[in-house]
């Protein structure tokens, strides 16, 4: 097992990476405090992983929530399941709230604990690639409304993350590439050795060779625990951690969500930031090239999809959270491992980027 | 106009107190960083202080929403009104909110803020008695849910607050009684002068004597501020702001939000909370003769509705948000102007004092 540290003084907190260490309860139980927890997953990952999550908590007062599974969900109505469970089970600020899941159950578990009572503690147990290497860490909590993805949430932190890399075994293809999207990122941010990496070792991802996967979630955690301990709410160089992410939320809230994975919208995401980026003089052709072709070799979409057009991408993305009184705020690449955060480019190229990728 | 200011480092914020205040543009205008502006109120506060308040703010992108009016309307479905309309504007995460109203209008703005796009900046304009000396101030921010009062919220400290006591004058009387309970709570806590001045004086209040306004509200704002200074988020002090309240909340609950006054609550909770203490050996019968009467001549209620069982209201009372695993935690008094937080009480003495008051 390895560990690391997020480093936010008095908030500071360890992601603990390895094999069959979702069940260990010599690892959780120094996380919670007062005699509840309340475990929430979700329909796919109950039958999986609940049982033995369950088992290692066998010293406290133990009751859990099965949400519906999907992104759609991930909105104030489930938020309030939450509510109604801790509630009926008459839960007190003492109580510890599990997170046992992908990205969707972290965000809104996350959330339910920085709101019930005014703040609870909760942990993260990451059952998919996305959430074990970008959504459990850094302390991002949300849901999304019909008009914008992630528009209602708090920066909230863990008290601790375990991700065991035995779940990815469990994991559905296509979530796998969606987690994979993330992973890219990071190397396109600021790590431009990983990036190389991936070029070199995406079979082996795609294989879910476990020593690869072990490597990828450490390394892409360290990425961003070390960007998260400079700017825990996102002042500044957080930003950058939304490398494809303004694209792509206004992808997955087009389509509605659930219908294009969050991994999936990134990926297509980070093709168009590149294109704006090559537009703009600061990327050059072959390192565009590079970066459609690794999203390709990890089966991703490197196209917007058809139904969407370039005006309601426009519409979308003008709600992001970045954005200023001034405009749309975008992560742009200067090189590969070069991210920065830009309302430094011509409106025409945005657009031209849209016409282009949004085919009405 | 005078000015306190709540102590919280870089969180600290000055409380302007005034008449005439509420249209002060250049009072309000330091205050806000970006350029839009959401003014949230109610349907019985617009008529009145919308339109001063929006010439206040004419230098900005001013906006409104005008939510129904009561505690029943304090919910999840209410506050997403509050989101639709910052999305359907496009309002980024540089917008500010300003909460135009009473206690609820105040709770539901500032969690609003609290979570819209992870936070944003809020300002509280209170145009209630209550809403002036206890809830715009120390950042408590809340929704309730249908199990139990605030359950869901955040602490989270406004920009600035604006009392303007020439609201005061259109108050009805029954929300202007509703006030006063939290005023006597302040005395009964730790400010047994107070207490006594309000004994002396609680004919003028009633009479609405601008001058006996100014005091109370400055004097209220000033304790509270002590208070929140020294604990922010009720790890333990703090708690004493909630003499009476746990009693209250679970009437509140127990009747459906919105037929007893908050207020009305308090002071029928404040006499429970009284009795146990006497029953507890704390408090003599003289002083407890002396808080009914106080409660008496401000007009509210010293007894329980009848609906509400004893039973009814001990379930009500076990989510309350002080409670430890152990058990119910309670404000009690050890003196008039000396509160403490405890369960160091006998379970036959609190079934004995819900028996006392509890007619079913």
């Amino acid at each position: 097992m390895e560990t690391l540290t997020v480093e936010l003084k008095e908030r500071s907190y360890p992601i603990f990476i390895g094999t069959d260490i979702l069940g260990q309860a010599e690892l959780i139980r120094p996380y919670i405090h007062g005699n509840q927890v309340m475990i929430v997953t979700n329909e796919t990952i109950a039958p999986l992983y609940l049982e033995p999550c369950k088992a290692a908590l066998s010293d406290f007062q133990v009751e859990s929530v099965i949400l519906p599974d999907g992104e759609q969900y991930k909105n104030l109505d489930t938020l309030n399941s939450i509510f109604d469970a801790l509630l009926i089970h008459r839960f007190n600020r003492h109580a510890t709230l599990v997170a046992l899941g992908g990205g969707v159950i972290g965000d809104i578990t996350g959330f339910a604990a920085s709101a019930y009572q005014r703040g609870i503690p909760f942990i993260q147990i990451p059952t998919t690639l996305l959430a074990q290497v970008d959504s459990s860490v850094g302390g991002k909590t949300a849901v999304n409304h019909p008009l914008g993805k992630n528009m209602i949430g708090a920066f909230y932190q863990p008290q601790c993350v375990i991700a065991d890399t035995n779940t990815l075994d469990t994991l559905e293809d296509r979530q796998l590439k969606s987690g994979i999207a993330e992973v890219i990122k990071y190397g396109l941010i600021n790590d431009y050795e990983f990036f190389s990496w991936l070029e070199a070792n995406m079979d082996k991802l795609l294989q879910r060779d476990h020593d690869a996967f072990t490597y990828a979630v450490k390394r892409s955690c360290q990425d961003k625990a070390d960007i998260v301990a400079m700017d825990e709410t996102e002042q500044g160089v957080r930003a950058l951690l939304n490398l494809g992410h303004t694209f792509g939320h206004a992808i997955e809230t087009g389509m509605g969500y659930g219908q294009w994975l969050h991994g999936e919208s990134v990926a297509t995401g980070i093709c168009m930031a590149a294109h704006l980026s090559a537009l703009n003089g600061d990327l050059g052709q072959k390192e565009v090239k590079r970066i459609q072709q690794i999203i390709k070799n990890a089966q991703l979409p490197t196209e917007s999809p058809p139904e969407l057009s370039s005006s309601k991408m426009l519409s979308l993305m003008s709600v992001d959270k970045k954005n200023v009184d001034s405009g749309i705020r975008l992560i742009l690449l200067k090189a590969i491992g070069h991210a920065v955060l830009s309302d430094d480019y011509r409106t025409d190229d945005l657009q031209a980027t849209l016409n282009y990728y949004c085919k009405s």
